[in-house]
């Protein structure tokens, strides 16, 4: 009411855009519901078409994933600007490692390459039912 | 084997450091479980004890998370050491708006500020069940 900022918005982002956002990023967060309880794990990622693809190592809760419902997000927040947004994947995960179905081609054609440590033979493949995201700007809520 | 890197390594954070790394940031995720998809939403929160607190608006899906088991985690890699880290919280979400139990009383005491735009008026602490980290450094696997 006071000054001249900006009124604040928030707007949708399109699937288009954000297959752009995804494919420029590397590191995202994969939800997965083990026994009721959602978990949270951050991977790096890569996009082929569509297709989320990451690795993972055996017996790990992610290599637990597959044929399962999960989600997979990024998002940023731009101190100078006040811009911040979020793409949110939600998919089925697939085993891609040694499956030659159409998702495990499209997962084979890139290479994610993890930051942490240790052997991650495992390839993980999200199939997406949908791909939604939002930008916001301006000055928060109170 | 070709070059004199450090070995990669990866710790498990304890849940003392957890609590002051969960301190010093303002910017998580929680996932939550909507008929058996799980779902992801980057929020702004406060750290009250081992309580986390955010807000959020009537309707919203997160709105609806409180009973709910869920997760929150933050994360970060620091691209010029190689050091990345995460931090979850398991736990249960409460609906600490209008509430006098012991962990809305703690939600109470802190003011998480929403960055993203429009009314919320719903305060949710998470009641940890879990808290746990980990940390890694060097070069990533093949």
């Amino acid at each position: 009411m006071s000054d001249a900022k900006p009124e604040p918005q928030l707007e949708e982002i399109r699937e288009a855009e954000c297959l752009e956002v995804l494919a420029g990023n590397r590191l995202g967060r994969i939800a997965i519901v083990v026994g009721g309880q959602p978990l949270i794990f951050p991977v790096n990622y890569a996009l082929s078409g569509r297709i989320i693809v990451f690795r993972t190592a055996a017996g790990s809760k992610l290599f637990n994933a597959p044929e399962a419902r999960v989600a997979f997000e990024i998002d940023g927040y731009d101190e100078q600007t006040g811009v911040g947004w979020s793409v949110m994947v939600q998919g089925i995960a697939h085993d891609a490692t040694e499956s030659y179905d159409d998702i495990s081609w499209a997962a084979h054609a890139v290479l994610p390459r993890p930051m942490a440590p240790g052997p991650k033979p495992y390839q993980v493949a999200i199939e997406p039912t949908s791909i939604t995201g939002r930008r916001f700007s301006g000055p928060g809520s109170d």
